[in-house]
């Protein structure tokens, strides 16, 4: 991600990922109030994994500690409401800095004004590292969530060398790549639900929100089409000698968009988890779409929205790789290409969202 | 604290501070090496109030896992040793990211390079805010632990208006300012008891240590002389026009340096604790006195060694009252002062310790 918050930032540009917070928001808070209705417990412990620094960040919690300290007023109980442990998990890179002195402030006092006497103590911790890994421990946690931060894989897979002209699965890549980002991605979510698995408790939630896609084939525009798109912008640079060929054939996002198949089967296998729900929603790539008009340049050049949100996800991985010197130019084509298609047809994300509970 | 890694930083200004945490170290150590023997946990919860970012973060906390794992191994348990987790505290404006960026990475690979096989997991996580106030869950702790943290105040003590020409306590203050900084003192140290009390367990540890003093005197020379000598620069400063006089009046220090019995008094009418040790040792003002010497510049002029030091905890507080332009000259005559009396009497700082068990 881009970090800071300058206009090219993750900050200045996560409203598609707000969006999509917002749309599963139902999913998230019915699992909380199934958990509090069943276990009632006087501390919950909550964690936000790929938390992020900036406008999304500590907005699933908040809505999760409302949903909870409304139920137990409607619950008619008297006493203060349970204590909150929030735990927010991001890699070490991530403004840890800016949440505390910036977020937390206004989350606590928004917390305060809208929820008034009864909203007991509320304690917001940060646990740095990959979350493909063990991050808390053994069996401490009520509730995980996650949302478009598990479509990306530990690594980039390995043996993509024969993924030319392509920077992810694409409908031109053999067989042998899409195996290679299928195993790739079942290798990092089999560890990821294992981990899981050890902190949280009996009972215990978990919602994940991927990236990922409706159809079974993992090369389906539905996954891939913003990568392709991406590529052609570079091949049109390498054809006029500005990124080498050999450049443009090694590189290769580290990113899997699952279909709710195969989130299914992973989660199966691994038989810690029982899936409560599992479903997909989408939404157009220009989250800008459907929004009121305050900034003429914002709404209109619906390339320019969908290039920004892109180039502040992925330009760090670009640049290590290609270079600074081609980022202005690479996202002015992409911005082009992607208007043109917008233009021409529908184009959206797929979100495939699964609420689990931790078996005994 | 000065912010950053520079010249006169808090992180390259703190060998002072290791070497009072060195010289407590065997009473840490053995609070430990009682709560492992007794509670035998398999989770140990360990909180460092007033972590700081720099040199000194984490030393404490690599002991004390240090000296469960070889106690776990030493009675001959195969299983792995206990998983840990770690609570940083300090107030937010600490840089949290440099000690997950930088720190962290080297605490664990040592620990694991030290400790080896059966060394169980251990997360560290950040808990900002201020110490005089909840930060965290109630009875999770087992380990709490502090180090020249806890003699500063939530705040400048009010009716100071009295203390004129003075920055801190001082032999010529009247007896209501003397008063008003033991009522503050009381005040702060009364609620931090009532909150960690809250926090530990049953049979939970916490070791204390306050920049101190021995005698009874709040305004004897052990706890006040080095303020006395920066209000001298400061009056000088007043007398040739460099400083309003009115602007050294209203500038009071928010600490307090408190002697056992007053620190036994107030843990005594708290009542949640029971005092295992109370002990005062001494450091000399200059940590470079005895040290080997690698850099001339250093270890010969110890006034400057002491100036630096306190520069880098006090100038914020100074910058902010008085305006970032008398800095440099305030610093430079209290180094001649300083490094006048330390070549004439025995300088030195109080450092009282207290090790006490949370009651059932």
């Amino acid at each position: 991600m881009n970090e800071g918050v300058g206009e090219t930032s993750y900050a200045n540009n996560s409203l598609l990922q707000k969006k999509v917070i917002t749309l599963t928001k139902p999913i998230t808070v019915s699992a909380m109030t199934d958990l509090y209705s069943t276990l009632s417990p006087t501390k919950i412990c909550i964690a936000d994994l790929g938390c992020s620094s900036g406008p999304n960040t500590l907005f699933v919690v908040s809505e999760l500690i409302k949903t909870v300290v409304r139920l137990h007023k409607k619950l008619g109980q008297q006493n203060e409401s349970p204590e909150f442990l929030v735990l927010l998990n991001d890699l070490p890179g991530n403004d840890f800095n800016t949440i505390f002195k910036s977020l937390l402030p206004n989350f606590q006092e928004n917390l305060r004004q809208e929820l008034g006497h009864g909203f007991g103590h509320c304690f917001v911790t940060a646990a740095p590292g990959s979350f493909y890994g063990r991050l808390f421990p053994s069996q401490t946690l009520h509730f995980v969530h996650s949302s478009y931060s598990l479509q990306w894989l530990s690594q980039v897979p390995e043996r993509l060398e024969e993924n030319k002209g392509n920077i992810y699965m694409a409908s031109t890549s053999p067989p042998n790549v899409l195996e290679a980002y299928f195993n790739q991605f079942q290798k990092d979510f089999s560890y990821f639900l294992k981990c899981r698995g050890e902190e949280l408790m009996t009972g215990g939630r978990m919602v994940l929100t991927f990236l990922g896609r409706k159809s079974d084939d993992p090369s389906s525009k539905e996954g891939c089409y913003i990568w392709e798109l991406m590529a052609l912008a570079l091949n049109d640079m390498v054809t006029e000698g500005l990124i080498e060929e050999e450049k443009l054939n090694s590189f290769n996002i580290p990113q899997y968009t699952p279909s709710p198949a195969e989130i299914k089967s992973v989660v199966e296998r691994d038989g810690s988890f029982i899936i409560n729900r599992l479903e997909v929603s989408k939404v157009n790539w220009d989250a800008y779409e459907n929004e009121i008009c305050y900034s003429s340049e914002i709404t209109k050049d619906r390339g320019y929205n969908v290039a920004k949100l892109m180039r502040a996800v992925a330009e760090p991985l670009l640049a290590s790789h290609f270079g600074k010197s081609i980022i202005d130019e690479m996202f002015r084509r992409y911005r082009e290409i992607v208007a043109d298609r917008m233009a021409k047809e529908r184009t959206e994300f797929f979100n495939v969202v699964v609420s689990m509970t931790k078996r005994v």
